[in-house]
């Protein structure tokens, strides 16, 4: 069965964006810093139909990560920024124009139902009910593959206290943010975690990779 | 000038201590097991008169980090548990007893006036003009060696945003907490972090470095 993964940035202070975050400004304050290490790989811009981009560890790992999902789920807000009614929102497409970067379905959380989304290669299908159907829908699209979890943070942490999560791929940025929306919430113990690899990168970031057997104690 | 290092236990979600903190449990629920890598090397049992313990990397690095530390500084909270006056602290000879394993000048961070203490090898100076004059006295006796800075949080949060810290050193457990004292506040954003080292044990601890030459941006 795919493995489910939470592949996404963090601060070393625990963010994974910044704060004031708003439809213009979906990062929050400052948050963009978190995601230069990744735009600044090969791997990166090669995904994205770009030549250039640094041949380095962090590059590897980005190409190791995109070359193994096979489906992913996201938040409504990691989608589009929004919340509501889908005919209210100005980002309903999406943030990534015609050409999205996933190649693979994408299954996105959501209260509101709307009919599937194709742009390009790329499916968004829009799940309202709930993270266990997302999560068997999106199996059922990796096959031998796996599942990437791309955020946020509350989508994160509903998979993780359900126990649904199989690893954590924590890129952490050297950076104190100070304020904005952490990846851990204040929610009690979860056990069981395990760590499997730690790749140290010249551009200081360092990438920590968990096995999460398990649920809340 | 010798530096000052932060050299702190604390769990992938950012916490130095559990929930409910109080005299009979200073760590909180659960705190001890941020500390357990610790009592668990060689380095650690040698330091306080015992045999065995594990010989890993941990027990390396412990040993390392116990040889450079000529000067201690901490929090009265770290010292005691305690606040108010010393006469009303049922701790006010510290956690460690009449062999405290520290081998150097300490200084605690407090608002209330004391002697000196002095038990077996250590003396204890109790600071009450602030995080700079504790600094300049434990480096007057640090030498050639470093200003190891105990915690907890409060303090390690002046020191880092007052640009005073040199050098983070983090143990990062693999547990998540989710409840307690985050090692890092909500203070706004601070600079000019750096990585410089990571090491990976056996014990899924991960100890990473940090060049800490920030001030609050």
């Amino acid at each position: 069965m795919a493995e489910l993964v939470l592949d996404i940035s963090v601060s070393l202070d625990g963010y994974v964006a910044g704060p004031d975050a708003d439809l213009e400004n979906p990062l929050g304050q400052g948050g963009e810093q978190l995601h230069e290490w990744v735009f600044a790989t090969q791997a990166w811009q090669e995904a994205h139909g770009h030549q250039g981009g640094e041949h380095n560890v962090d590059s590897e790992l980005v190409a190791k990560l995109v070359g193994e999902a096979s489906a992913t789920i996201m938040g409504r807000n990691m989608f589009s920024g929004g919340n509501g009614a889908w005919e209210d929102d100005p980002r309903a497409s999406g943030w990534w124009g015609d050409e999205p970067p996933f190649h693979h379905p994408v299954f996105v959380l959501t209260h509101h139902a709307r009919e599937p989304l194709t742009l390009s290669d790329t499916t968004f299908t829009f799940v309202t009910d709930g993270i266990e159907s997302a999560l068997d829908q999106a199996r059922a699209a990796a096959g031998d593959g796996v599942v990437r979890l791309g955020g946020g943070a509350d989508v994160a942490q509903q998979y993780l206290r359900a126990g649904l999560l199989d690893r954590l791929q924590l890129h952490v940025v050297p950076l104190l943010m100070g304020n904005g929306v952490r990846l851990f919430g204040e929610q009690g113990p979860v056990g069981g975690l395990e760590l499997t690899s730690s790749v140290e990168s010249p551009t200081g970031v360092i990438h920590l990779g968990y096995r999460a057997a398990g649920k809340p104690v």
